[in-house]
């Protein structure tokens, strides 16, 4: 069961100006199973993405870094299929991929260049080709603007439930809106992105800022998740701008405009990121880990994950049991050389829990207890070593977990 | 069940001479438990350990720090208790360790600098210091020299079988004795050291060799392993030599008697680390990760413990599911930022899994599905950028590591 997520309202999505897309059952791995998506923008569209750190990025990763440099400002279709990942396949993956964006390049009567492919699924099985150039004329017959829900099922795998959210923000007095759709729910440490997130804007934006800013969108939203600290070999996250809102274009991130912009992006990019645990695999609990007090935000962001990845943490949290050594085990084996454990304090929500490295000698189980026991939970620590501080966002570890994984193929 | 692993027969662990050991149960946590145990060292013996590099490391550990410095070369006394690890305890928890060194200096007629103490068990919680007071004499009366096995049984907490072996070996024309135990099931990832290890052995060497030969020892061993990368606070690990085996006295680690030792010890130390393995909170499979080709030694670990820690992986190998990717998906993310995917092979026992990147052509589905189904597999990544390699032993994940976990107070 999710933590506090449900399954968005279609008709609540807001179509984005230039951007309409289409959704079918192609047959990549199971039958009946929506499976393969195609997004079609209109020309002069904008399109910027950020894609997994892991060496062994999957072919249609490669393949989409390469066609966002060889064709940028001209990007007019994605293709997006689930069931397999096309990672760890090969010079014979990456012709794959590269088949797939020509066979739908052909269908648009545009170069190959011009498509930008994802996968996700299985890793190490050969994409089925065929079965997806089948399937591509009824996702183009059935694309249209309103159909943001059904993309959000259309790219689902072990998630429970789709993840999508729209935001509308008044821009020099025009109104911009803002569409977006994430899917995950294991193999969750995004490094720069997530398995698979795309968000949509309708605002004018000079195009030379689209790449900054989703790197930032993602640093403050995909990149601070986890579920299992593995992070995925197809991670990517892609803002579009269709320009076709009729505000004035935002030419600069930090005028008004440009943060008016942002924070709404950040906002629904957080949302979809923070759906991901909370539809993570077995997940019963959603844990904000946040660390304060550090000399910089990097060793803030080792001390996050030490404590977000520990499998005994993780399952303490499972068991609502307030076994909080824990955390302090995993603050001490973050590897920061010269920490200071006498410095160190800790909170659960509202309660202070450890004091200078030791036990809070006003602190009681049955405080503890009470926190530990719902859903959402805020762990701080308090590092007392500077001013810096940052926030991950991660779930508990249950059997559900371990049944999810080790059944996952079968 | 530990995976081929049964208890030692205690008349096969060798006493060494000049070492006695006595356990008791002094109801640290619960009663009708040996919790309690002290190694009584006859003058001479010398003692070198290495410890824990968690930040938050336990106060016994601490105090054992000081105290091998302080007092080189006249340690007569070790002390362990489980039940609990006086770690994230502050001020209040080194006067506790500090405590007991004196309570049992005071019955021994020594000073309390000649004691190292040890706790192992629930974190953040006061060490019961007059129980503990209370129950030194009997484990003092009980003391005598052919009790290794039952010193094993003193140390376990979630253990399901006392680790402990002994070997002979050659020294000089001279039998010299080496016999060791080790305990520790969950927060295994051991940096310099494991939970709890200790090692004895009756040879006649150089004192100022001990240090350097424990460092070497627990590199080779306990250093080696991991069940859930959860670094504990109290990791010790302890090398006793009573020099009275009659050898001529082994001044150097390279001679032909030095090696002798040196391979005898590292044989009984990577026996001892691999039972935690074995023994690992929810084990059901003992995996071998061989990474090879490397550039350094240390990029080869950091790929080996990046399988090793993958929630991922260790569930497939849990299922017996040659779900193999997941393996690729982990080497990609082990933060070797000039991998190249391309070079890389993997094997799983005998069967060529991946080659150059991609799926072996050759490789079947059912060979893969033949290894992961035994109890013992050997994973080998071929890194292709160089000659070095390296070696790590972990187990898999699976429903009783999160049942264990979420019960460990109850």
């Amino acid at each position: 069961m999710p933590v506090n997520l449900s399954a968005p309202v279609h008709a609540d999505l807001l179509a984005i100006n230039g951007v309409r897309i289409g959704v079918t059952e192609a047959g990549v791995r199971k039958a009946n199973r929506k499976d393969l998506s195609v997004f079609l923008l209109d020309e002069g569209a904008s399109v910027a993405g950020v894609f997994t750190q892991n060496r062994f990025c999957a072919a249609p990763v490669q393949v989409s870094r390469e066609h966002l440099v060889q064709t940028a400002g001209a990007i007019r279709a994605m293709v997006i299929n689930t069931g397999n990942a096309n990672a760890g396949t090969g010079a014979d993956g990456l012709a794959r991929a590269r088949r797939t964006c020509a066979d739908l390049a052909a269908l648009l009567q545009l170069k190959p260049e011009q498509i930008l492919p994802f996968s996700t699924g299985v890793i190490m099985e050969e994409l089925p080709v065929d079965r997806i150039a089948a399937g591509l004329p009824a996702a183009i017959a059935a694309a249209k603007a309103d159909n943001w829900g059904t993309a959000a099922e259309g790219i689902m795998t072990t998630d429970t439930l789709p993840k999508a959210f729209s935001r509308a923000v008044d821009i020099g007095g025009k109104r911009v809106s803002i569409t977006g759709i994430s899917k995950g729910a294991g193999m969750i440490r995004p490094n720069m992105a997530t398995m698979l997130g795309f968000l949509a804007t309708d605002a004018a934006i000079a195009p030379e800022l689209l790449q900054p800013l989703v790197k930032e969108l993602a640093d403050g939203s995909f990149n601070r998740v986890t579920i299992d600290g593995d992070t995925s070999t197809n991670d990517s996250f892609v803002l579009v701008a269709t320009h076709k809102a009729g505000n004035a274009q935002i030419t600069s991130l930090t005028s008004a405009e440009g943060q008016a912009l942002k924070a709404a992006l950040l906002d629904v990019s957080r949302l979809l990121a923070q759906a991901i645990v909370r539809d993570g695999e077995g997940a019963t609990k959603f844990i904000t880990v946040k660390v304060e007090g550090g000399k910089t935000e990097a060793e803030c962001r080792l001390v996050a994950y030490s404590i977000a990845h520990s499998p005994l943490v993780k399952t303490a949290f499972f068991a609502s049991d307030p076994n909080l050594g824990r955390i302090l085990a995993a603050v001490g084996y973050a590897s920061i050389d010269d920490l200071d454990q006498t410095k160190i304090d800790l909170y659960l929500n509202d309660v202070h829990v450890a004091v200078n490295g030791g036990r809070n000698p006003a602190y009681q189980e049955e405080d503890g207890q009470r926190v530990m026991k719902q859903q959402e939970i805020i762990v701080r620590v308090l590092l007392g070593r500077g001013q810096a501080e940052q926030t991950v966002w991660t779930c508990d570890l249950s059997h559900d977990y371990v049944s999810i994984n080790a059944d996952y193929r079968s």
